[in-house]
């Protein structure tokens, strides 16, 4: 299987991992910008991670009767990029009609 | 980008999500078997999955003062076989050494 | 302190944590009553628990573009009951309103 | 009920949220300190609550062969205080032998 195979797996991996295990934390737009340092530092941590950018739209929050809302998979607006070798792979997490989407940009080998 | 590429990103998109949905629950031997099916099912409902089978090492929990462990990655031991149009990927999450590593196994287009 | 302030802070932790494990599983009228399960039996696990029924209100389901929803706190109808000594406090996790609420039933020692 | 019963019922929600919220984040010594803002800041948001300290012991964290680590219940040192009307709880989840404990510290009624 090619190295752009395997970095698509990777990429997947990682917006998998964070969208599953962050869903639910309680947020608001002030602490939106700490929950997404977080994550992007936890996802930089794993393997074949080039880089990735994690931003919380918080014009989809819907203050609950406390003030505050919960993390939601439609707030999502990911992008990361892995490598394997040399293939490169970039890939989002972002709402696509009522869905959050994840979905490959681009993946190719470099020459 | 190939379909295959679009196959192995899903299937990674899956295996990180259930790691990081289910790691943390409280589990023993007993109930290990219940969580196991609880996760094929979810991940079955989601795109592209072809099939999904989930064992918990029950030899690897090390029960606490009250008598259960939490599931934790090296427990796992995951296949799922996804598919993208005529391609199909199929992906591991099993103990490799000390960490939980997630894996291709195969990755092909049909003719 | 007493033992029914004990007991209702065992029951708050369990009800806290079964939210914040569970909550962004994959999940259809099907696979509820699978899911509902599994919680069941982690949460009987854990210390002090008398016992636990946990439903999800399928009725609140939204499917998404590809027919499954997400486990939602508004979709918890959870009651617990967790013992301290001859304290007993029962809880209920369950939609008020927008809000999936925390409360205690009631609390009390045995003579 | 109390106050007091109710306060620590709060208390116990909180800290059962946050440890199944976060467990399995990937983490390291060096992003221990925003992983613990973002959890403080998370709990905060959360009906209450007075005042929330989140701290990970890095110590105890056993690096993969990748360098990272997944946040462990064990990991935990974590101090709240959450009011119910005049009634102040304080509880605490720490590592006590092998098992990450959660307790109360003192729960009152202020005169």
């Amino acid at each position: 299987m090619s190295d752009a195979t395997e970095a698509a797996f990777e990429a997947g991996i990682k917006l998998g991992a964070l969208y599953h295990q962050f869903v639910g934390t309680p947020v608001s737009p002030a602490t939106a910008p700490s929950v997404a340092t977080a994550i992007e530092q936890a996802v930089a941590l794993q393997p074949c991670v080039e880089s990735v950018r994690v931003r919380i739209d918080t014009s989809l929050m819907v203050p609950n009767a406390f003030g505050y809302s919960e993390l939601a998979g439609k707030m999502f607006d990911v992008e990361i990029v892995t490598r394997v070798r040399s293939a490169v792979c970039r890939a989002q997490l972002r709402l696509d009609g009522d869905y959050p989407l994840m979905k490959i940009v681009e993946c190719h080998e470099e020459p």
